[in-house]
């Protein structure tokens, strides 16, 4: 049986999980969901897991919703509802658990990012597209506005470059994706997983200490006004100063060498 | 006498709200004001009409509030105190009426659009201007700092963009605006109106029942935090995928046919 | 002794305070904090100085925090930890008294403005830098993420430009901070200055009182509710209006002549 979610791990502590079900176009199926959101609660416990990339095989990156899987719930006796209000909470939970996940997670776009695909995208903390990518919230399309991805997405680009996407449902491509920073930049398909992999590496270098505390304290910040905003990142900073790695790392550039992390 | 405020209904269910006052710059003067709240009001609650379009005759789109009318108060008794609460009040709650209504409205302008004019194209869903469009906050060289339009202006564009026009007062062009994301795009003048009605065409041909609740969930959830604005979407998707729509649109997508909206 | 922050006082009621400890990198020192806020309190409160402009000696425009008191501070009996919790509300108030002074405040960048550098030029209502300068959030190389930082970066520019610049430490460009409208513009090194003054001159050309209004409010409807924003401004303009600048300014916008403020 093949894997719809694979796993690869390389020696430099980077966790690529890899949407692998081609034939659904990589569709967020209960499944692959279930998969996505086992595979993220071990990564947020793992010490040696640095930083995560989502990358896919195929010419789709990820379709969203599983309509086959959507269509047959409505057979159901109650055609549907229970099975959908479940879907919708447990694809938000596992959109969360990437922000809520303390290692830093980079989507690595190479074809077709649509619907809760898209939100994916924006879920991340970083994302590098191939230049041939393409992103859409084609919900409107399909009688289903895509109001669960636009959580993500309004909170990555401004209000009318959303309102286009979702109104419109219509592809953006990855020029105009970097132009509203729903992607941080792209290249040619060819150099894409060296470039994904060479600013994994560059933040797995870092102090993991640090980097969790300083992912966590962002989106926590976000939702405060700006006097709790700093009250709080204040305390935090207290916090990680007294920590063993912000000793070495301070230490370690005012004698102009290489920082040895633990 | 002459409508200030013209209404085109065209065949596809798409409203075109005329400010029609060349010689006052299309102020927004009570009369005004008054028009667009009552036309606004009767379109959030006509099921036939899909799409808002609010456009304008002559070379100014908008100047914002009437500078007679407003001087005029000053002989009130009370030096126009209780007018101007009223005033900025009614046009603040003009403003969010856009905001409000269920349908999408987009900002059609051709030429200049200043102070209330400017939050009169931040408070649309969409925009698009001619390319010899100019926008400004002037009120600060009245003495009148453009508060309320600030409030619109800063929820499009980022805060050092809106702090230079507010703070100098200064025209900036269409190119500029969509760099900074007050518009989604520009065209030449003559092509503006068809742009304008593709675009107005295009949603008009969507669900309007999925579009009403995607708009309207849109400024609902980005006013919450990202757990309860998650919490809030999936109800709505939920809800909105056992409606008719949702099914005739996921069943013809599957069937590769158009949709047949009710 | 050299004055490790110089008060230039020009004609045009433009006040310009300039980082002047080259050999610390004009890093935010102890005293450097201490001056700073002491002259963002006493220029508040002074009723001749319309704007601020925040400049720098040397190559650098700011590397942040004082890395050699920092280290210094660990001798202390409880490691520093006192005074490090003192150091990073200090400093978060010092960035808070940018954004709470009446006065418009604009940052001056010649050169490299890292860490709470950036953060600074971040705090700052307008900013222009050279074409030269770098900005950098470098904490994480350090294993002191840039939490404080972060608070006026998350502020100014979008999620994933942020996270770039987080997680990865690396500088980025004029150019690239433009884009990013972490900063306003970018000009030769040469007109840098001359630039600036003519910016400031602008806007201390306007009504002050009407600046003050402007300014204050921006801050604070920023953080509330669509509705509570417009309630709130509507408010502002309202009593705007009815003082002596607003009556001058819109009398001689319709007499055609230059305002005479007080």
């Amino acid at each position: 049986m093949q894997d719809i979610l694979k796993v690869e791990k390389n020696t430099d502590s980077i966790v690529r999980l890899i949407l692998n079900d081609e034939k659904s176009g990589n569709s967020l199926s209960d499944e692959m969901i279930s998969l996505m959101s086992s595979r993220l609660e071990e990564i947020s416990n793992n010490e040696d897991i640095k930083v995560v990339v989502i990358a896919s095989t195929g010419k789709i990156f990820c379709a969203g919703h599983n309509l086959k899987e959507m269509t047959e719930a409505r057979q159901n006796n109650d055609e549907g509802k229970s099975y959908f209000t479940n879907l919708f909470q447990s694809c938000s939970d596992m959109m969360q658990s990437i922000v809520n996940c303390p290692k830093p997670v980079i989507a690595e776009i190479d074809g077709i990012a649509t619907a809760a695909g898209c939100q994916l995208v924006a879920s991340c903390d970083l994302a590098i597209a191939s230049d041939t990518s393409s992103f859409a919230t084609p919900g409107v399309n399909l009688g289903l506005f895509c109001s669960t991805p636009m959580v993500a997405l309004s909170r990555n680009v401004k209000k009318k470059d959303a309102m286009k996407m979702l109104l419109t449902g219509e592809m953006i491509d990855a020029e105009e994706a970097k132009r509203i920073s729903l992607i941080n930049d792209y290249v040619v398909s060819e150099k894409l997983s060296v470039e994904v992999m060479n600013l994994a590496k560059k933040i797995a270098s870092k102090s993991m200490k640090t980097v969790n505390i300083g992912k966590s304290a962002f989106y926590k910040q976000a939702e405060l006004s700006l006097s709790d905003a700093y009250r709080y990142t204040s305390e935090v900073m207290a916090k990680n100063i007294m920590n063993d790695d912000a000793k070495e790392g301070i230490a370690s550039f005012i004698e102009k060498r290489d920082p040895n992390w633990d």
